[in-house]
């Protein structure tokens, strides 16, 4: 089976998020107001084939501990689909 | 109203993904074989206030085109939650 893996990685709740914080900053400058946080992470869009559906989410896991994210400072999410 | 906008910017599609590419190549690396594509781009979590759910699309519209996304390399989708 053919698989699409949709995966948001974002930095920690707790950790500063420097890129954000400018993003945040300049918004005003193209004036959008009102805004009271801006996060940025990362999405992976993984395509990939496996034998069924355990495999393909123990595939992602693997994919997102070891290379992917950085669990000291960063979240991550997925979701699985057919192709 | 408070909203949540999920905004995903990947490139695009017909444009090469150096930061991608170089993953699939170190994912076997790590025994994770048979993918065929990895795509990096994006995850912006935008907190905001707006009157209305048009009003709030608007400034999501707004800042994706003016400051997050590159128009030229990159494509914007996103999904608003209200919070």
């Amino acid at each position: 089976m053919d698989y699409k893996a949709l995966i948001n990685i974002m930095p920690k709740k707790e950790l500063l998020d420097p890129q954000g914080k400018t993003v945040l900053n300049n918004l005003k400058n193209i004036d959008v107001y009102a805004v009271d946080d801006v996060r940025i992470g990362k999405r992976v869009e993984l395509t990939f084939s496996a034998e069924n559906e355990e495999k393909a989410n123990e595939k992602v896991e693997i994919a997102c501990k070891k290379l992917l994210a950085n669990g000291i400072m960063e979240n991550y999410s997925y979701s699985l689909e057919t192709i």
